[in-house]
């Protein structure tokens, strides 16, 4: 039977408890949004003795379902003020689903200003006294664990930035090839910090395999729902081959790479490797890919979200602190300044949409203060009203409407034009919000959304997992109540209709090449929340 | 006949309008919330182009009436995210008045990277660019304008705090014996700043004096008034003897004197010699006088609000930045951060809760992100109500409970007890907003709660000066109107009940010598907008 661990900060305890009967039939984001909506006062301090941590693999992770191994990690968020899930690739949601951790919530602050790391092991968690990896970054506290404890060991870390709860703190997670995944936007390694816990360790010898109520059918179904991820041209072909650098070049292409911080929708420069380098190349005007990979390592050993570092250096370069394009200068802010936690390097941590106040800039890219990512709202309007709206926070993956806007998956959506926007929002985000609650990738959503077999398959796993009769309605059904649990968390704790804005610069502002603006009236964007 | 002068920073084009029907009664802050409220759209960047600043005199400026001399200035501020009204002596709301400038209202941004100053006479303004004074404290520029324009003339000033938009810049006012008077909280120096604003010079030569329908009349009721200022204890003798370090004291022996960041309520240090700098002594626990009077210079001349600094520090201490009670550390970071524009003194110059922020502080004593002043809330409670339902953030002249729950005045109301609070500073806050629109110092609240003769002879003098027929309802009306008004844009700012709150360690931490805490409820605090 699976369990919930629980550790108090506090009084530095932890114990066992039984999963309590509402939360059975929850996993993944489901779970963590419920927990923090359950336990958390919603007008506390994010980095106060009342905010949770708390960590949830999703319904399927642990099985042999492809593409099922992410973690959530929930909490009220420093940086937006509203509820947060963040969920990340690597082992440890395997490993929890194996173990039987339904959820490890993490709760209290020690009173004295030692640090600690947590063991987990099918047995409950060990805290001890952390002082060695103090200040150290995130690959040598993982290489420093594993020299430890093994290869095998799970391992969630933050680098200084989590220390000094930095509101663009992220909680980094080993992955099996020694890269760094991580719980990235949301500040979530802040809270980590302001528990005082500088590392976990997951240690799953001896865990059994995930039980399977009905084995065969979930091997059945096991093998069509990864048959349409292998036949779907962006997620068989596309993604394996050139990974997310498949969607800058074709957002570059239809004219909505934010470039220049924000000022242009295309940029001349090289290609680019990942999704989130976007930031420091366009958005930033740097070419020299040898620097923003060397940025990117930083980041990760920092242990910064990329995203809104990376907007948060374009509204350093608005600021007059370096040039745009100096990529020397973006490279010695981060190096510096960020990694030594000096005024400037903490200024950065905390995000854009600090920086942008502490140096009365007012273009701004935010919402709810977290940094807008990569593809233009002007241009490609679905994805503003998912940044507008979503409860995370400017978040492309919590209903990512490039998939219609752009790629073309599921109907086509002209990504110019303000019809039919909402509605595409609304369906991608009520379905994120149950996918993420399956420990899904959300890079099932482009066969989900073309292959009528994708989704049928996937509830079948479920099904088969736990015995249920679970119906497409019902996921739907799921989907809707997270997100209605999330936006009454936001309410409660001050954000409103009001923060379901995008800054005015979207709407004053032309983007080239189109010449595009953010034209949504209020009350259209507000339609969002009838269901 | 009055005229309002509207100077557009965008094409710098200025004007002389007509003062549309609807603004003709009003004046002080009762017209400057009116004109935000109506010209700067509630969402928009309070240091874009949509915001606006205003100022207009009391509608008993430029009289004989005694303590008639405050300035209102108004916008969407920059701290708070809300209205703000500010207002301030010196000699400008005597000028305005004399030359019939009911209200000056800046508009607009300049798109280019110049600085500007303005220069106000009786035949309309002139904006001049400005690049000798730029990055120069205010005790020069008023140096340079009084070389250049004369001893009478009026100045209106930012330092560099401003220039840099800080959100705890001010607007400096020479006063007429060569101090600086501030429109404090708020950060109206850096939408000054933001709209390119050195400094405004008032000249009001050749302006008549201000005409009087029954001068007769206006003469015996402002004798009335002012025998009534001078008998009371507070206003006749407690604060023209002792300066407001009267209260100080008082306040330190009630144990509600803020010490040590809001730790304990009593200081045993030094006497100190102005409310505002309270924050820097028993706050920041520095018992050095000359330190503090330093400190005091230092905020003047770079141009920013001494509470709304003073808190900040002592939230930097908290930090761990500099040990409290470090007098000298206290200095550098004034004289060597923020006077520089360092980014640690960009920091100290935005705010506390932007300070507690970046450094993740949780004990930060802000509302609405705005500093509260000289008196705690856990042991006056009346104040608390004060600060967290004033439409302006924590600020202790929105509401001064202090008259009645500790220095007796009107009745009295124990400070310890919820009893009564909620009704006091409803009642005082809305007399506070019709008192603010006369351009009387808040300082005749204190005759105006004893003294039966003290606010009809201030209603008489109003009705002597404009022929009018307004009754002491007519002025609770206009309080409550005004009160509604700003409480309706922070709603449309985003701004709700739940940003009605103090920080939650005011309920948790009890406060010494009382051991009080912060204990109304929710919806014990959401009756104050029950009128």
């Amino acid at each position: 039977m699976d369990k919930v661990f629980r550790i108090n900060m506090t009084n530095l305890t932890t114990c066992i408890e039984e999963v309590p009967e509402q939360w059975i039939g929850l996993g993944g984001r489901a779970l963590t949004s419920t927990i923090v909506a359950a336990e958390v006062p919603p007008l506390c301090h994010p980095l106060g003795s009342d905010n949770i941590l708390v960590f949830a693999p999703g319904l399927l992770s642990g099985t042999a379902a492809a593409q099922s191994g992410r973690m959530s990690c929930g909490a009220k968020s420093p940086l937006t003020g509203g509820i947060k899930e963040s969920n990340s690739g690597g082992t440890t949601a395997q490993q929890f689903a194996r173990m039987g951790i339904k959820a490890m919530i993490i709760e209290g602050l020690p009173a004295a200003d030692t640090f600690y790391s947590l063991h987990v092991t099918m047995d409950g968690v060990t805290i001890e006294e952390e002082s060695s990896l103090l200040g150290k970054g995130n690959f040598a506290v993982i290489e420093d664990q594993v020299a430890k404890k093994g290869k095998k060991i799970g391992v969630m870390t933050i680098g200084l930035a989590g220390e000094l709860k930095m509101a663009a703190a992220n909680i980094s997670v080993k992955d099996p090839d020694g890269k760094i995944r991580s719980h990235g936007q949301g500040g979530m390694g802040a809270v980590m910090g302001s528990k005082k816990i500088k590392f976990i360790t997951v240690d799953s010898e001896g865990s059994p395999a995930v039980p399977l109520v009905d084995a065969d059918k979930f091997k059945a179904s096991a093998r069509v729902f990864a048959k349409t991820l292998l036949d779907h041209p962006v997620s068989g072909e596309g993604l394996p081959t050139y990974g997310t650098n498949v969607l800058v070049n074709i957002l570059n292409e239809v004219g909505g790479l934010p470039t220049h911080n924000f000022r242009f929708g295309q940029f001349d420069g090289q290609g680019f490797e990942y999704e989130t380098i976007w930031g420091l190349g366009a958005n930033c005007c740097i070419d020299n890919l040898d620097q923003i990979a060397e940025a990117d390592s930083i980041m990760d050993d920092v242990g910064v979200d990329s995203i809104e570092t990376a907007v948060t250096i374009g509204v350093a370069m608005e600021a007059g602190i370096i040039p745009f394009g100096d990529g020397e200068g973006m490279l010695r802010l981060l190096r510096d300044e960020l990694a030594k936690g000096t005024p400037l390097g903490r200024i950065i941590g905390s995000g854009a949409g600090l920086l942008g106040k502490i140096y009365g800039v007012t273009r701004v890219p935010v919402v709810k203060n977290q940094a807008i990512p990569a593809y233009d709202p002007r241009s490609v309007k679905g994805i503003g009203i998912t940044y507008a709206t979503s409860p995370m926070g400017a978040d492309h993956t919590a209903g990512y409407t490039i998939a219609s806007n752009i790629l073309g998956v599921g109907e086509f959506v002209d990504p110019l034009s303000k019809v039919g926007q909402v509605e595409l929002s609304r369906n991608l985000q009520i379905a994120t919000a149950a996918i993420d609650s399956t420990g899904m990738c959300i890079f099932i959503a482009f066969p989900a959304l073309d292959d009528a077999a994708c989704l049928p398959a996937l509830i079948d796993m479920i099904n088969a997992r736990f015995g249920t009769e679970l119906s497409g309605d019902d996921v739907t059904e799921l989907g809707k109540k997270v997100m209605r649990l999330e936006h009454q968390f936001n309410i409660d704790a001050g954000l409103n209709n009001k923060h379901d804005r995008l800054p005015e610069f979207f709407k004053t502002d032309p983007l080239p090449p189109h010449n595009a603006v953010w034209d949504f009236t209020d009350d259209e964007i507000d339609e969002f929340w009838n269901f």
